[in-house]
């Protein structure tokens, strides 16, 4: 693969490109944007910008991404989580810079598109890897939660803002106005609808003789129903002027070109709020991505995702967008619907820039109350209580890291929650890392096998003390493995030989050479021998390069078995 | 051991206390009070503060210090580095808030003291295990650098300020004024003095003819006499007012007790650097304290010693003190001079508690310069640098660490240094644990030993890929694993067998399970059964209380040659 075609994916794919598959992503196109235009509106309105804002964040970003992305069926464009992000990290500045608030959702793209090409360019992909799945899966449960909530006031009819769950309550609780009825009628309807459409829609077409796909296509299109008829009954029956919300006049037209005006100052407060929108865009897009490939048994690479994603994002920030990434739902669709190609991707781009062209004046009386059941029922099925019950039984400090995640982001926002776990997650890892178990081992009789004293039956011998450390030996478990060594030591006194078995031992940094020097000092003034075994290969040349093999009073043994074997001889 | 014992060590030693050790502790007394009155002075100085706060620092800390202590030799009282860090921590705060510096010194003390004494309750003391050697080792060499080139002003005797080596370099260079000669010929007449003290006088007082402990003890009171002797020339010569620098009046008798003056927003400016404070002196003191402890078999209780010192630094705080710790050279001093239970630093209390009452008329006339000249030579015996070549030599990342604590510490302080060598080591362990090292692993012949097969002649099969991932599964390198285990699949058409050989697999989380499941589900699509062999008992136990054993396309094996032995046989 020349590096022209690593880093333009375009040019593998096109070349083969025919008629059938043409069909197929004209298809897949048709239905992701039928059901793109509601949803884009949505999350614009989630984000706390105009609705426009979606649509646009949906044309270039896609061509971009068919360009320079890996994924074959990935849907690029706003989605809920980033949405969420985005409208927590602009709502405080746009109110105290002079720059508006539009320009500062481009920036924000700009910023996080920059900052996604540079970790492409610069193989950094595996920073997601410290997102653990605990993480992310109690961020995205807490996002839809709270993201839920917050569309609760428009389905009510009230008005109402915050950013985390307790500002959210209060802000519903502090309400004197009555609850608007004919918006409760509308939002409660829609939702029923929805909810309907994705439980026992697609049974119900099939049992009146539909065809599976037609009917799971059918009903996916449930949104769009929903928004053309709620744009009929407020059309007819005027309620715009009985106080019902709608989204009001959206510009016709295609985005203007150009960048975003900014300021420094701006730069450096939107960097980290930047900084974690691509990390978690980038993870939930890659996971997506990487679900699907292997159904068709593709392949993506991460680090040229980090460029595709990137490059659509600095094409939403140069075309008045806002940050977008690969959204799990309509990327299924698309997967579904038969896409084949990243083609389909500028097909659909094509079809939202004909919506914001020529549909955007039908969209002014759709009722804000439809948009905001779109969100919710979209959104919860992001909330996935039963991850939770599996972690909290599989391991408590993964728990405890998804409970934070869970109750900082639902209390505190976005950005604290996803930083709250990371580092959480992080310090769990370390705390084990640093108390390392350890096991006194002997001979598993009739095999040259070394287990565990407490679990197995095995041979040991008084003079030989074997002690297998179940972790790599660094500064955090230096001074541990010096107590732990020196009271075993203390226990035996027949003692002359101690036999570490390194079988775990990944690594060995200068904390814990300093540590093994001592180790080896305090035992050689006891008189006890200290050897080493099944050192592994890499741990082995760095010791060659340093004074401790020569000052060590023992041996280093290539097994086990070998070492008991020979001082068993000698004493 | 009882547990008023235990947290009352003084109740231990204290009941064989006789004639004999309170002879030797006496006489350790006598020289270790001869070393401190120079030191305290200079130190306080060091920190911005008057000269008597030393003192006051060396007598109340010395009494608690040796009733909770656990280090029979530790001698506590305001050492270089936590003079620095003090000097650092209330440099801005004392300016802008209304409570005064010497207020804020204390304050420091008794936040300082208060953390410690609960991370001793708490048994926190591992937390000083994320200070890797090689951090603290760069950072004690950065701080010595940075203390003596803020003391070449005294010496020099030019006005100068700087928390960093650009500002200190800056201050001095942007001088009007010429060099105060008397005061560079002072302190380069004692710098002299102390060094050839250092390197030579020993060895000269014993060609004299003096016994080997008389010139050491001799040596080491260099200090004194360079005071005794400039105190002495500049009341005779009246160089006072000469324009030379002096120590100046400093107030008789002992300190005020009570609570320094405080407010909570001081509390929450200082808590950081008293959080910072604790833990490097916590870590100098203990390492000091074992290393002393190890020449006499006896040992210390990290746990305990977190609780002696931090209520040392409660007594410190209250009696119009500032943070102390375990100095290194006093300690080895009192050491060598006989010490052998905490009493002996009740003893150099009271010495100083008299130098206090009686002393400090005598001192008023004592030259800056001769305490600059001072701390100078006591700070470069902590600049070590061929620790430096050593951790180069031997780990590039462990020397990264180094390097940053360093460069951070001598241009940005020691706040920073401290935090930035602290996050980089642990980043640098999560990168290399976030790729850790895989084998192919191969029978050793003649034996049931299994070795990678790039480094060992070793047996294989083809239709079994034996694998030893070298690292816990976690979430940082999950990801990694599905994609070498799957490249290693892609590149073996005839494989039906792959085991995970998991000796150095000592946990596996949340997220690595899901991966598991994840590659054995692919493997299982191609027909390729999934085994694991030397599954530790931990993670055993843990995996049983999954799903992962039931859906397993393989089997679990006690050892890899079980496991190769099985596969063949089947295949």
């Amino acid at each position: 693969m020349s590096s022209l075609t690593r880093y333009l994916p375009v040019l593998q794919w096109s070349r083969t490109y025919d008629g059938t598959v043409l069909a197929s992503d004209l298809l897949a196109a048709v239905i992701v944007t039928i059901m793109l235009i509601p949803q884009s509106l949505a999350y614009a309105m989630l984000a706390g910008l105009p609705p426009e804002v979606g649509l646009y964040a949906s044309i270039l970003p896609l061509v971009a991404y068919a360009i320079f992305g890996t994924s074959r069926t990935l849907a690029v464009g706003p989605v809920a989580v980033v949405s969420l992000m985005t409208a927590s990290a602009i709502g405080e500045v746009a109110a105290q810079s002079s720059v508006g608030y539009l320009a500062a959702a481009a920036l924000l793209a700009l910023l996080s598109g920059a900052m996604l090409v540079l970790m492409g360019v610069f193989r950094l992909g595996f920073l997601a890897n410290f997102l653990s799945h605990p993480v992310i899966s109690g961020f995205i449960t807490a996002s839809g939660i709270l993201i839920a909530a917050g569309q609760i006031r428009h389905i009510v009819g009230v008005q109402g803002s915050g950013d985390t769950l307790p500002e959210i309550a209060h802000g519903l609780a502090g309400q004197s106005n009555a609850p608007n009825l004919v918006a409760l009628a509308i939002g409660a309807g829609v939702l029923a609808f929805l909810v309907f459409a994705r439980t026992h829609l697609k049974r119900l077409l099939r049992i009146v003789g539909l065809p599976a796909r037609v009917a799971d296509m059918t009903a996916k299109a449930a949104p769009i129903l929903s928004v053309a008829v709620t744009i009929f009954i407020a059309q007819a029956f005027d309620l715009g002027a009985e106080g019902l919300a709608l989204v009001g006049a959206i510009p016709q037209g295609l985005p203007a070109l150009g960048l975003p005006a900014f300021s420094l100052d701006l730069v450096g407060t939107l960097a980290l709020p930047a900084f974690l929108i691509s990390v978690v865009g980038f993870v939930e897009s890659v996971s997506v991505g990487q679900t699907l490939a292997a159904r068709r048994r593709q392949r993506i690479e991460p680090d040229q995702e980090l460029i595709g994603l990137g490059v659509a994002n600095i094409a939403s920030g140069m075309s008045s967008g806002y940050p977008v990434t690969g959204g799990f739902a309509r990327s299924v669709v698309n997967f579904d619907a038969g896409a084949q190609t990243p083609a389909a991707g500028v097909f659909t781009a094509i079809g939202i820039a004909v919506a914001a062209l020529f549909l955007t004046p039908l969209l002014a009386s759709l009722p804000q109350a439809t948009l905001a059941a779109t969100i919710i029922v979209a959104v919860l099925s992001l909330v996935d209580l039963g991850a939770i019950r599996r972690v909290f039984a599989y391991s408590k400090s993964d728990f405890a890291a998804m409970a934070a995640t869970i109750i900082v982001t639902l209390g505190w926002g976005v950005e604290l929650g996803i930083v709250a776990g990371v580092l959480l997650s992080l310090l769990l890892h370390l705390y084990r890392t640093s108390r390392p178990h350890m096991a006194i081992v002997g001979q598993v009789p009739g095999t040259e096998h070394y287990r565990n004293i407490d679990r197995h039956d095995v041979i040991t011998c008084p003079e030989i003390l074997s002690v297998r450390v179940d972790e790599s030996l660094y500064f955090a478990n230096s001074r541990f493995l010096e107590d732990r060594i020196a009271a075993q030591v203390a226990e035996r006194p027949a003692l002359s030989h101690v036999v570490l078995m390194c079988s775990a031992v990944n690594a060995i940094d200068a904390s814990a050479l300093e540590s093994l020097e001592e180790i080896n000092h305090r035992l050689g003034e006891a008189g006890i021998g200290f050897h080493l075994s099944e050192v592994k290969g890499p741990v082995m040349d760095r010791l060659r390069n340093t004074q401790f093999l020569q000052h060590l009073h023992g041996r280093v043994f290539l097994s086990q078995h070998e070492a008991v074997c020979a001082l068993r001889t000698e004493s």
